[in-house]
């Protein structure tokens, strides 16, 4: 059901490639334009398409530097609640280009409104990639017109791709839930993978499902879905300017529509949450660089927002994430982010796991089998857990390791 | 008179090495006494020594796990407000070392009070290094007492050396001014290297002057010139379980005691200040694997507290310090960790230098000289500015660019 999980039979895999068009009614597809630097060797343009218009919600960056996309399509979100198709394009952000920029944006959602016949009200916009540079747009028209040729009722996978920038592979997943007694279902795509850590997280993400929900209940559910996966990332501390995190409802499922009042609405929030934090979890591991996902578990705090900190601080951490890549039991660098972290706790009652290895109790070292614990920290995902000792609050944030390769990226590309 | 300026004669060589004994009737000494590992083949053990009692004050780590000595200093300089001697050990944080690390920590203070015949309460101490390993309480009773016999009025050069850990050189700065006519001199030392950000910033610095200064007024005065230093550098993000800034003032010029009514006390302010930014920039110069030393200005801000936040922010941003390693100017990554800083500001209103290049005005690209911005990334150090057109606000803060030496020091050294 899920990308990524131990069960990888190919049905499992044809599912979770469908990604974004494994609900009913979402097409996808995409083109390469070539916006990058003109040589048209990958794609670089895709188009989701909903059969009918979607009850849509978004959560956007908290950088007060916004690309042009992030302020049209939050605009859009907010006042109407719906859309039908979004065009997104990776290669360029569309960021810190001015009035061009917005007419640019603009321009990219009249261009695909008019190629399904919709109002450009109806079409969201999304870019990534470098800053600062103006969208070559004899390229990207051709680019729009191209992958709106191309959808597909399982164009998931063209999707996810035509997103990518550093990203090393797509990331998709899809899950299942009942509603009214009847399937429906909850996919998505995502990408990363360098400027990644809460508020927000993956620079794009795109939820589609084909359950029927109220546009103010998306909203609440989305809130919630990312809350718990995109905003417990982090692969750099860098927040960026185009971040988004899209969720379209087309009601295909035929379904009463689900409100918090609806008896399967639980379920609903559970299984967005669920794909978000797959989609999450695949974005930390393939952070710039990285060659593992960590995972660390907070127990036992004060409350579930200090468990959330906590989490984040140590999935933060430069000095955690070169020990993990050094394979080196430090875990007193993870008591140490716990403890600048803003969690209230009493270091003598901090216990710290390496996977099921207890390294240290109460605050202090205790012996423990090294050479185990190096094991742990070679394996992946690397799970870390910090049982505070203080109350029920509990949380799990993700990051990865660094290398040495996260520099020679970033040295040398611009994002 | 300060350290690594260009005006390097020999005098001024001198005065600078002489660090934490310049000012007059202060003494230093180190030993090696192999503490990390049982070599004794680097100093290690270092002792701060002054004639006369003098009043101190402190600032140390926010993390809310704070080593033994970090504890017990404190303590000892809210009470009393008064030190004669410090004792400081690399190699060993002896940090979450429980009640054993109380106890070794009041031992190194009593074993230092006794060969100078002080009180315990007299007597700092001070300790960096790895986390979670107790004290080989053995080797470090030898090395106090070697370092005791050792100390000489102008062995400030020894004492930097002995507290240094991944440091690549000794960090420390001189500075003369002038109370109730007659000359003072403030002194200092302090190490780095990893675990360097805000709030707090270097895990060990030590300031010494001869002025007379009221203990009360001392601690504004320490807390002014922190705030303005060791608070505006970052190296990784991460506040170290050590971190600790002292100061002691031993009245040895005989000036009418300083406190801020006395018409010399700006001038003080200022001379400690400037010691305590010498030193904070050798720390970030000298981060783990770092090149070179970046200078981020932020002008223009609503507030100064707006303008240090966001200096802040880029001097902290992996993304930045990888540009800067790769003398790209991708000054995408400067507005975007601007962005995220917390500033209040406009990015339509928002201008950035790379030296003197303007790159990017009012939020927008415009042409510039790329080659010559590059040259600009591969100096020391580099200076990137930021005037957001919003108030009078403006700050400094240091940083240092991130390199793949980082990675290899932290996956394999334990701090």
């Amino acid at each position: 059901m899920l990308i990524e999980r131990d069960d990888d039979s190919q049905e499992v895999n044809r599912r979770s490639a469908l990604g974004v068009t494994a609900p009913r009614g979402f097409w996808a597809g995409s083109a390469a334009a070539g916006i990058r630097d003109g040589k048209a060797d990958r794609p670089d343009v895709g188009i989701l398409y909903s059969e009918v218009p979607a009850a849509a919600a978004g959560v956007f960056t908290a950088n007060r530097v916004r690309a042009a996309c992030v302020e049209l399509t939050e605009r859009l979100v907010r006042q109407n609640r719906r859309l039908q198709a979004v065009v997104a394009n990776s290669g360029n952000a569309n960021a810190c280009t001015g009035e061009r920029g917005a007419a640019d944006a603009a321009e990219m959602q009249r261009a695909a409104a008019d190629l399904f016949g919709l109002e450009p009200q109806d079409v969201g916009v999304a870019s990534t990639g470098v800053i600062g540079v103006p969208l070559p747009m004899d390229r990207v028209r051709v680019g729009i017109e191209a992958a709106a040729k191309r959808i597909r009722d399982d164009g998931g996978r063209a999707f996810a791709e035509a997103i990518m920038t550093t990203d090393t592979r797509p990331k998709e997943a899809v899950a299942e839930f009942r509603v009214d007694g009847r399937p429906a279902t909850v996919g998505g795509a995502a990408k990363g993978s360098g400027m990644i850590h809460p508020n927000m997280a993956t620079m794009l993400a795109f939820l589609t499902t084909d359950a029927a929900v109220d546009p103010a209940a998306l909203d609440a559910a989305l809130r919630l879905a990312v809350d718990r996966s995109f905003h417990c990332i982090s692969v750099d501390g860098d927040t960026s300017t185009n971040d988004m995190v899209l969720c379209l409802a087309n009601g295909l499922a035929e379904n009463r529509i689900l409100t918090p009042e609806h008896p399967d609405w639980p379920a609903f929030v559970e299984t967005l949450t669920t794909v978000a934090t797959e989609l999450a979890k695949a974005v930390a591991r393939d952070g710039e660089g990285a060659t593992r996902l960590v995972e660390v578990r907070v127990e036992g705090a004060r409350s579930e927002e200090d468990a959330r900190r906590a989490a984040k601080a140590v999935a933060g951490s430069s000095l955690v994430k070169t020990a993990v890549y050094g394979a080196d039991p430090n875990w007193g660098r993870i008591l140490c982010a716990v403890g600048y972290s803003g969690a209230e706790f009493e270091p003598e009652g901090a216990d710290v796991y390496i996977g099921d290895i207890c390294v240290c109790r109460g605050g202090r070292a205790i012996d423990f089998d090294e050479e185990a614990a190096r094991g742990v920290l070679r394996g992946d995902p690397v799970v870390l857990r910090v049982i505070l000792g203080n109350g029920p609050g509990s949380a799990v944030a993700w990051g990865c390791d660094l290398t040495e390769k996260y520099i020679e990226i970033n040295a040398h590309y611009r994002t």
